[in-house]
């Protein structure tokens, strides 16, 4: 938004991973954003202690591990897919059975996010919870970055967008940082819209509504407040892991 | 936004031609919006008496009916394709020369959007000059409408989809349309955000940067003055026309 000086890093908002292959040039650094629910789960999964979650597009993949003895969560269509113990409620998460452990983790939209960006960029997981903690981890990568909202069904929505309209404005904030693509102009108006009561603003979003139905209004309270965690959870050979600032470089 | 009553239309915004494969489906009416300036052109177009307007997808279209004898106007990245003698500023269409003329147009979005719900849908043309005639219009239908954004080169783009929400809060203010979509939700947020002021509120979008550098202040101010004409451009038979009242059902 500021003029454009030659070192500066760009920061650009992708609306939905169906955007995805117009917007990946000249990103090093991939941040998957799924609010409702799914990198709020994994934030606070490493949060509690699990040591890695591998994360899965598709529901063979997921039970092709259970079947090799993972302890896999599933989610669909905001509901936990049969046959499964969990799926991507972050209270799921908060299990002291899973410390230590390596789980695997398919949702709707977050995991193919993640996945979609994993061959070709560093893939980090932000949320509304870890919001401070992966801006300010971004402002010191000094690289360009690419907020990759997980959306709905490949369908744009309203919180992912706000959550990453909340990151670029901390990144344009520091004047390292500088944005052109109006989908990121367009994501900051909405953040500005919602930051003051996240939850007031997006209690007509399409998948609040779809959760509200099936009566999970406690995860939508926990996922839409901020900063609860920083935890960074990074995809490494296919797993993510707590990021150690010490090899945050 | 309202509660779901089963007699109400839907009204849905859909953020880019990339995106239509994921909301065309359920609706009878698409509204072709390209602010920035191919559906400005054409309305402004047929309000000056142009009697149709082809629009064609490709430059090799173009070249086809320029051959036979058209008068064809040609825009790419916001310029005059070379070998044409107009592209998409409206006020090229203020000619008296093109009066009860048969044109052909192509442009980077706008007249692709046209075309990709030609075969589907009823097509109508909108934007910002003809902004209450066209929700005057679809309120009188009393059918599912979808606002189809231009975008840029298959990117969500501003200017349209302030349109678009602008569309939408017409309908819904009548009660009798409703929306689901966070796409729909959100762009009435940013018309909400621009009404008082579109051409401050767009200093920053991307289009018109890039037509700023081009010297084309005169036709963003114009293009971003709503009601100007009541024309409704309809398409048919593959050429678009002024839609007369009394064939409006």
């Amino acid at each position: 938004m500021k003029d454009d000086f030659p070192d500066k890093k760009r920061v650009e908002v992708c609306p939905s991973p169906k955007q995805f292959e117009l917007y990946q040039w000249d990103f090093d650094i991939v941040v998957a954003i799924d609010v409702l629910r799914a990198t709020t789960a994994i934030c606070t999964g490493l949060d509690f202690g699990v040591k890695k979650i591998i994360p899965v597009s598709t529901l063979e993949e997921a039970f092709e591990y259970r079947r090799k003895g993972y302890i896999v969560g599933a989610e669909r269509n905001g509901e936990i897919v049969e046959g499964f113990a969990f799926g991507n409620s972050p209270f799921s998460y908060m299990n002291k059975a899973f410390k230590g452990k390596t789980l695997v983790l398919t949702t709707t939209n977050g995991t193919r996010a993640i996945n979609l960006a994993s061959k070709t960029h560093t893939v980090v997981v932000g949320a509304l919870v870890n919001l401070d903690a992966i801006i300010q981890w971004l402002i010191e990568q000094d690289r360009n970055v690419l907020l990759l909202c997980s959306g709905w069904k490949d369908k744009f929505n309203l919180e992912d967008t706000v959550c990453a309209g909340a990151i670029t404005e901390g990144l344009l904030a520091t004047n390292k940082f500088k944005s052109d693509e109006d989908s990121t102009i367009s994501a900051m108006f909405l953040y500005q819209s919602a930051r003051d009561n996240y939850f007031s603003f997006l209690k007509h979003s399409s998948h609040r509504r779809r959760l509200k139905r099936l009566n999970l209004n406690e995860d939508i309270k926990y996922c839409l407040t901020p900063n609860q965690t920083d935890i960074i959870p990074i995809l490494r050979n296919g797993a993510l892991e707590k990021l150690e600032r010490d090899d945050s470089k």
